[in-house]
């Protein structure tokens, strides 16, 4: 069973060729990342292309099905791609539809990015165990996603997972959305530039026992405690899971956070028992996920 | 089929006794409203008391189920009621397993007053059409409860919904919980009362055009909808059902609410698509929402 995974974000496109053996262990075969053209129909020319190579290569095998991860919430269908806001011009794309035209036996699906990253570590990374997961991811932008036993939750209309537009200060900083006070200003990348810092600056002056910048990764953990509380005092999961470029950074931050979310979830169980981890996974975890999505026959370990 | 439904309130107790025809439609047959005792023994002593006088009733054929609501985080099973803020003498209380001894031979269950009510809404309620609810309840305190498929979802450990607790400015006010900004302190009594005046001397006000007291619901239903647009941006309910005291003025907030729900969701889909609603049932939905709990013989419009 031979599937692709590809990831489109706003810098580079992932590709990766997935293996699947008794429908239980997963392999990678090939990866690829190819920088993101700036228009739709290069981005498509990019995408059937690399298609194409991987289906012609004499080593590989019928190729059953291609999953795409994007950073844009979808309709609920998953086929439909709503509004990207690093990748404009795939707005009200149907990108699926379009490259089955070229591959009209292989099943094409498209999902967001993060559900992709929560499904990979659901599956095969730090979730295993847990029927419940939330996966946050920690980048540019801050994008969330739900797998209830091994599949994902899309919510009613497939808004569902938002986590990075959550309020947690009204009148805070303004979001790149328009709004105000959103998680994402306070846990994604911008929260670094206020203070004139990234994280590996802040990593190397805590190497050199600067104090300051230990209280910076703080004030970012406690704000993230913040943005998690919001999501266990509603969603209660089993686990949360963090990823993301910043999650690298975890030993710095991740103690606030968990102080924090002893403070304000408000069932003693819930926070006595939630499970707050890293992901395991490395890179093109959301490649991964989208082919993992696309393979019906993945047999998933929570749903029995 | 006949079951009690009993809610557990910091000032009253109510009671109903249900009739459930043909597995679908509902009839309440008596109702009744005590003044909550203080104590543990007495709660326990007048709940007694009044299931075995509605039992004896001769007119009250054989009584199959009770169910209690309450307004406390309980564990998952719903068989321990953890730490209800307004009734602090029920901490830890096995009230079910208690009351078990007296009634060998009746199923009897507890479960968080909000989830009743939105059962309750969600089956016979505003709510019949719609496969994911969320419902809030706006008075004394803010409590909120998740339907799926016309099933409570309680989370991972028990405590899911707990909107009242969600963060919409971690530097607000300081909430009766020790936390400071939960949405409790915007949405509750305690807005009108850092006003100092009550929703009903606002309408008499309003009546009287006086425009400041539209300006302080105005106020309240942009709070409302800080709210609610967390909720939608993380679990993308197909409708929120608004309940509780408050609820009753809605015709003085809720368009701002809507507002500013169209402003602060991500997906153009969930905005567009979301139903608020106001909830239909009168008084005692918590009492009924218990009763259909404990009565796995109701056909659940949705769950098909």
């Amino acid at each position: 069973m031979f599937t692709i995974g590809i990831d489109i974000g706003g810098s580079n496109i992932k590709f990766v060729l997935l293996r699947i053996e008794n429908g239980k262990k997963i392999k990678i075969l090939q990866k690829k990342r190819i920088p993101t053209p700036e228009k739709k129909s290069e981005i498509i020319e990019v995408l059937k292309r690399e298609i194409k190579n991987f289906i012609s290569e004499k080593k590989n095998p019928k190729i059953e099905g291609i999953g795409i991860a994007i950073a844009s919430p979808l309709n609920k269908k998953g086929d439909l791609i709503l509004d990207p806001p690093n990748l404009p011009c795939l707005k009200n794309c149907r990108l699926a539809e379009i490259l089955k035209k070229d591959f009209k036996n292989i099943p094409i699906v498209s999902e967001n990015d993060v559900n992709c990253f929560t499904l990979a570590e659901a599956l095969i990374g730090a979730g295993q165990k847990a029927k419940t997961i939330f996966g946050i991811t920690l980048g540019s932008g801050i994008g969330g996603g739900i797998v209830v036993n091994g599949k994902i939750y899309r919510g009613a209309f497939g808004g569902a997972g938002e986590v990075g537009h959550t309020i947690i200060k009204f009148d805070g900083p303004k979001c790149k959305c328009g709004n105000f006070g959103c998680l994402e200003e306070y846990c994604s990348i911008r929260f670094f530039r206020r203070k004139k810092t990234t994280p590996r600056l802040l990593e190397k002056r805590i190497r050199k026992r600067d104090k300051n910048a230990l209280e910076i990764f703080k004030e970012y953990g406690k704000n993230l405690g913040i943005g998690l509380s919001n999501v266990i005092n509603l969603l209660d999961p089993e686990m949360i899971i963090i990823g993301g470029g910043i999650s690298k950074a975890y030993k710095f931050f991740l103690t606030e956070t968990k102080k924090e979310i002893q403070k304000r979830v408000v069932s003693p169980l819930s926070k006595k028992n939630v499970k707050i981890k890293v992901s395991r996974l490395k890179d093109f975890t959301g490649a991964v996920g989208a082919a993992l999505l696309v393979n019906p026959k993945f047999q998933i370990p929570n749903s029995k």
